[in-house]
C-alpha cells in the first residue's frame, strides 16, 4: 500500500483525484499495489467531495505522516509550492509534480535534494500535459548525443495562432475566444508573452543537455506583435506562424535557448499542429529527428502525466530514480546572437526599396497596401546582420525563417 | 561495470556496438558506470573490426561466463534467437533485442521467463526503430485506458507509398526503388505483405491491452494490390493510402487488431508522415490522442533503442522491471468482422452502377475510362454488408478509410 498526499485542489490536483479513483485496480495491477488517496490539502471547503475526508489545512500534517509516501504538488508558482516540496523531500518523501515554474527555476536545487535523500522528485507532467517528453528524453533516447529541441510548448498560443491563420481573426479577437472557450486566463500574459514556453524549454535543455537553464537567461518573444498581415504574407508561401521554444547545443558545449515566433514550412510536421495541441521535435546523433505530439494542457491529460509518474514511484518503491544534471550559470548559456537564419521582415516601404536591401524573395497577400512589403531574406544572417540591412526601412514585423 | 554481449553482427548488431563505443562516456555516466562489450557472437569472420577481440562462435561462452550481464540479441527470427534468449534468461542474464518476430510470437513465455528469473527482458527497438514507444505505452501511459492503437509501422512501405503518391511511381517500380536505396530487402515479401506491420501491432497490443496477441490472429493484407489508380482516386478527395496496423480495445475486452492500407483523411497527421518515417497513434481515455513520430528503421536509429535499453537495465540493475502480460488465446482477439468503416471501392462498371447499389460519393481521377468507377460509401459498413452491396459490380480495389 502506498500513500498518497496532493497538495492544491485546483484543475490538476481534483484531476489526480479523479484518475486514481476511476482507475484503481488498473493501476493498482501496474504498480504492484494498491495506492490510496490519504490526503488533499487545499485552504477551502469541498463540501460534497467524494474525498471530502481527505481533506486538511495544515501541510505538517502530512509532513509528518510517516505512511505519507508520495506528494503530488498541484499548487502551482514557485512560494508555497516550493516550500512545501522542499519540506516533503527533507521529510524523505517522493514528490511529483506539473508545476513547471517551480522546475524551470529550482529543479537543481531539488533534484539535488531528492538525491541527498534517495527520494525521487518527477515532473512528466511539466512539459506537454500529457505527452510522454520527459521520461523518452531522459531515458528511451540516452544513447544520443541530444543536438537539438524545439516545439510548440504552449497550447493557449497555439490555438490563437490557429484562429489566426484559419479564422482570419485578429490577435484581440482570437485572444477574446480563447478565453471565452476557457484556454486561456483572464490575465493571459504567461502565455502569449511566451513565458511559459519559456519555462518548458527551460526543463527540456537540462535534460537535453544536463546543465540548469534559468529562465531569465532564455531570450523570450511572445505572439502580441503578430498581425493577420504577417500571417498572410507566410500563407502566400506556404509557411505557418509558430511560437516555438527552441534550444540548440553549440559545438563548444553552450546551449542556445529562446522563445519566439517562426515561420515554420508546410513540409515541416510542426506546421500541421493546430489548436491547443503541443507538438515537440527532437534530434538526436543517432535517432535523427522524433517527433511527440498531443494535447498539452487540460485537467485529465496533464493528470494523467501525473498519475504516471507517481505508478513508477510507486512499483520502484525505495529504488532511486535519478534525474538530475549540473548547476546552471552564465557559461552554461550563450545568446542568440550568432544564430543565423533566414527572416522575414514586414516594412513600410516600398517593394523595389525592401527588395534592394534585402534581395529576397518578396511576398503578397491580398489587400496589401503601397507602402508596405514583406520579404523573406535570400542569405542566412544573424540578426546583427539583418537589423543593419534593415536600418531605416521602417520594419514592422521581422520574425525568424524555421531552418 | 557491466558486461554486454552482442548476438549476431549485422546491421543492428554493428551499430550497437559502434554507438557504445562511440558514447564510452556519456553512457557510462547515464548508466552510473562503466558498461565495457566483452562478446559478439557471429559464425563470420570480421578481421581488421575494432571490435575484433570481442568475437566468439560458441554461444556457451556467453552463457558461462558470469560476468556477462546483459545479452542483446540482434540475430532475428525465432529460431536460433529463442534458443539464446531462453538459455540467456535462464541463466539469470538480462536481454534486450530488437527481435520484432521473437517478441511477437514468444514474448509472453520469455517475459514470463524474465519475471522468474529476476531479470529484464526489454524490446523498445523491436517497434518503430529508435522512437520511443513501448516505455511511453508502459509507463508514461500507464495512468490511462487505451482505447485504440494505430500506426505507420512499417517504413518500406510508406516510402513505396509515397514514390506512388508524389512520384506517380506503380507499385512494382516504386518498389524497385526501394530495393536500390536499401530500405526493401531483396525478397521485399514481409514488408510488403504486411507481415513485419503485423508483428509490431501485436507487440503494442500486448503491452496496451495485457494479453498476447499471436500474429496468426491477425488478419493481414499489404500493399501489392494498390494501384496508381487508387492513389489518384484517393488524391482528388484529400486522401493519402497508408498501410496501418491497428488495433482496438471492444467493450468485451476483447481486441480487434489487424493490418490493412486505409485511406487516411489530410486532416489526420498520420497523412503526413512520409518516406520511411513511421507514426504510432495511441488514444487513451484520459490523454486523448497522442502521437510518436520519427524513422522506425535503419542502423543507428534502432541501436539507439536498444542501447537506451541496456543504459535502463545497467542503472537499475539487481531491481527487476517488470514488463508483462497474461497470456493470449482464442477468447483474446475478435476479427474485424464487426469493425464498420465507410469504404473506398474501385469496381469495373459505369458510375451509376456503382452510385445506385452504394449511393456514396463519386471520385475522379485523371485518365479514368469508361466502365471504371470509384466511390466512397455514405455508411459505415461491416466487410459482409459492403460484401452484399458490391455483389456482382467487379470490385477492382476495396480499402478501409479511417474514421
Amino acid at each position: 500500500m502506498v500513500n498518497v498526499a496532493i497538495l492544491g485542489f485546483g484543475v490538476v490536483g481534483s484531476g489526480v483525484a479523479e484518475v486514481l479513483a476511476g482507475h484503481e485496480d488498473s493501476i493498482a495491477r501496474k504498480a504492484d499495489g494498491l495506492i490510496q488517496l490519504k490526503y488533499i490539502l487545499d485552504v477551502r471547503e469541498f463540501p460534497g467531495s467524494p474525498f471530502a475526508e481527505c481533506f486538511v489545512k495544515d501541510f505538517a500534517v502530512i509532513e509528518q505522516d510517516p505512511e505519507v509516501d508520495i506528494v503530488v504538488e498541484t499548487i502551482g508558482g514557485a512560494d508555497m509550492a516550493l516550500d512545501f516540496t522542499r519540506r516533503a523531500l527533507a521529510a524523505g518523501k517522493n514528490v511529483v509534480t506539473s508545476n513547471k515554474e517551480l522546475v524551470a527555476t529550482h529543479g537543481y536545487e531539488l533534484t539535488q535534494l531528492a538525491m541527498e535523500k534517495g527520494v525521487c522528485y518527477l515532473f512528466e507532467a511539466s512539459v506537454g500535459g500529457g505527452i510522454p517528453i520527459i521520461r523518452p528524453l531522459s531515458q528511451c533516447l540516452a544513447a544520443n548525443e541530444i543536438l537539438e529541441i524545439y516545439g510548440i510548448l504552449n497550447g493557449t498560443t497555439n490555438y490563437i495562432l490557429t484562429r489566426m491563420i484559419r479564422g482570419g481573426l485578429s490577435f484581440e479577437t482570437a485572444l477574446k475566444e480563447a478565453q471565452d472557450n476557457g484556454y486561456a486566463e483572464r490575465d493571459p500574459s504567461a502565455d502569449v508573452e511566451g513565458h511559459d514556453a519559456c519555462r518548458k524549454i527551460c526543463i527540456l535543455a537540462a535534460i537535453a543537455f544536463g546543465r540548469h537553464i534559468y529562465p531569465d537567461q532564455v531570450p523570450t518573444e511572445g505572439i502580441t506583435g503578430i498581425t493577420l498581415a504577417d500571417v498572410d504574407y507566410a500563407d502566400g508561401v506556404g509557411k505557418k506562424i509558430k511560437l516555438l521554444g527552441r534550444a540548440i547545443r553549440r559545438k563548444d558545449g553552450t546551449v542556445c535557448a529562446y522563445v519566439a515566433p517562426h515561420l515554420v514550412d508546410s513540409n515541416d510536421p510542426l506546421s500541421g499542429v493546430e489548436d491547443v495541441f503541443n507538438a515537440i521535435s527532437v534530434q538526436g546523433d543517432a535517432i535523427g529527428d522524433v517527433m511527440f505530439y498531443g494535447r498539452g494542457a487540460g485537467k485529465l491529460p496533464t493528470a494523467s502525466a501525473v498519475v504516471a509518474d507517481v505508478i513508477d514511484v510507486a512499483k520502484n518503491m525505495g529504488h532511486r530514480k535519478a534525474m538530475c544534471w549540473e548547476p546552471g550559470g552564465k557559461d552554461a548559456v550563450r545568446g542568440t546572437d550568432q544564430l543565423a537564419s533566414h527572416w522575414y521582415v514586414r516594412a513600410g516601404v516600398a517593394a523595389e526599396t525592401l527588395r534592394a536591401a534585402l534581395g529576397g524573395k518578396l511576398l503578397a497577400r491580398r489587400g496589401s497596401g503601397e507602402g508596405e512589403a514583406a520579404c523573406i531574406t535570400n542569405e542566412s544572417l544573424t540578426r546583427v546582420e539583418l537589423d543593419e540591412k534593415i536600418a531605416g526601412l521602417n520594419p514592422l514585423s521581422v520574425i525568424r525563417v524555421l531552418n
